[in-house]
């Protein structure tokens, strides 16, 4: 019989994750923060719970997927937390992004209580997160990992295990660090093609296919010579997970010089208010610094 | 019949895309600063030049592909340049990588002797020269670049006319800034991960086929794990075509931060004698200011 699954924060991300756990056949408990959000899945077979405790005393193995460390903190470890309802040897997942240092002082505290924690932050946007065809980066120990392989393969296709506990954290804030120093190249150059007089939609097309390629420029590319501004990731949560990111380089004592440009950048574009755009309007920050703006079609 | 061809510059580029000419059929002359480098084309069928006026005097179109903008500009319009030995209403192509506006100014000077000109700098390394896979981004007039098409596709694959005079230059100068943009993300994300003890085999195979995924990650990722610092473009020549770029984006008036930092870099490392190493090795500039080295398999 498969393990009873709760999942805690039903935003963007976890509400098609919780969705692709029904529709896998698992016993399934929600809980969000805004309660209303729980009407769909309780309509779809999902049953509410009234408190991140509560639900825990319900499921074998408890999915956070929220925003930030503090707000992990709150639902595992604070009043009416995860911790306080839990039975012994539950295993909670963590598909949030947050602080690598945190989540291996979470895992202690629940260790300390008998209970199991994974860290397992995902890739792929909301509609990853629909389809089901997430990245997850899994950090923990080997067992746990193993036994929360047929949940991970409900939300996930390409699932790593990359170490111990806030491993996972790690590696999500490579990729980030990867992510944004892509962005950041692809921005600069359009804003220098730009003011060459270049027809971008020809650049991109003579560049994007060869050693100057990446994820970003093909697909977020095409969207800024429209000046399409929809989020795939907001600007928001991207300015989030570098501020993690700049937070562990600290703790490690390791210089990152390309991701702290990133960081001002996205500050400066929450400071006009653009914070639920798409990641890609970082190319604002940098046509706002050189007075042009880039344009298809010339 | 097909235009007579003449081949200037024959190092690791040109050698691998005169051959490609000669095994199209083309009637191929060539020069070579050094002389012994044309002794294989010779025995594989091409004539050897003494000049570059005297190679001009016998073909329609004659193709440069030297290492700068002075190395063009002596072979172009220097004492026994192409340009006096010339035919008239014959066509360049320049396959180097050089500044735009230097290239505006030979159109310029050619032109008034009645002799066309295309820039088309090349991209995909020797063993797209070797191949003749090479991605050819070309500026000049329509008519110049539909009579080149023959040349070039003996050459290339993915050839694009991208506009006017030096529009090519400028193209493959955005396609250096995303080069170097991605590289320094790619480097600044692997030694956060070493910082952080990652298992870096892992974290790559975890985050190269997502959002954070670009050909360089996944073309030289692995070599860098490896510690092989082989060439596919040494650090010398990316070092050139980076300034080429910042020298573009100053008279352009264009901030360019992102390629500015890799320039310095790049610089860290002719210092200490690596200018012949793969630009890969970038990371090595990024290991001493951190103070660690990247390892696989931890």
């Amino acid at each position: 019989m498969s393990e009873s699954v709760g999942f805690i924060g039903l935003g963007i991300m976890g509400h098609g994750m919780a969705h692709n756990l029904l529709r896998a056949g698992f016993e399934l408990s929600v809980w969000n923060r805004t309660a209303s959000r729980m009407d769909e899945l309780v309509a779809s077979g999902a049953s509410a719970a009234d408190s991140p405790a509560g639900l825990a005393s319900q499921c074998d193995i408890v999915i956070v997927c929220v925003s930030d460390t503090p707000d992990v903190q709150t639902v595992v470890l604070g009043e009416n937390g995860v911790i306080h309802g839990a039975r012994s040897g539950a295993l909670l997942i963590d598909a949030s992004t947050i602080s690598p240092r945190a989540t291996r002082e979470i895992a202690e505290q629940l260790a300390q209580r008998g209970l199991h924690m994974l860290d397992a932050p995902i890739s792929g946007g909301s509609e990853g997160a629909a389809k089901g065809t997430l990245s997850i980066m899994v950090g923990g120990e080997s067992a746990q990992v193993q036994r929360a392989m047929p949940v991970l393969r409900a939300m996930g296709e390409n699932i790593t295990h990359v170490g111990g506990a806030g491993a996972g954290q790690m590696v999500k804030l490579v990729n980030q660090i990867l992510v944004v120093g892509n962005a950041l190249a692809m921005c600069e150059a359009f804003v220098f093609a730009q003011a060459g007089g270049l027809d971008l939609e020809k650049t991109l097309a003579a560049v994007s296919g060869g050693a100057a390629g990446s994820w970003m420029l093909s697909m977020r590319g095409p969207q800024i010579l429209e000046r399409d501004w929809s989020p795939g990731f907001t600007i928001d949560l991207q300015q989030k997970d570098v501020r993690l990111a700049l937070a562990a380089a600290d703790e490690l004592g390791v210089p990152v010089p390309v991701t702290s440009m990133a960081f001002h950048y996205y500050r400066a574009l929450q400071a006009q208010g653009l914070g639920s755009e798409g990641n890609h309007a970082l190319i604002k920050a940098m046509e706002r610094l050189a007075g042009i703006e880039v344009r298809a079609g010339q």
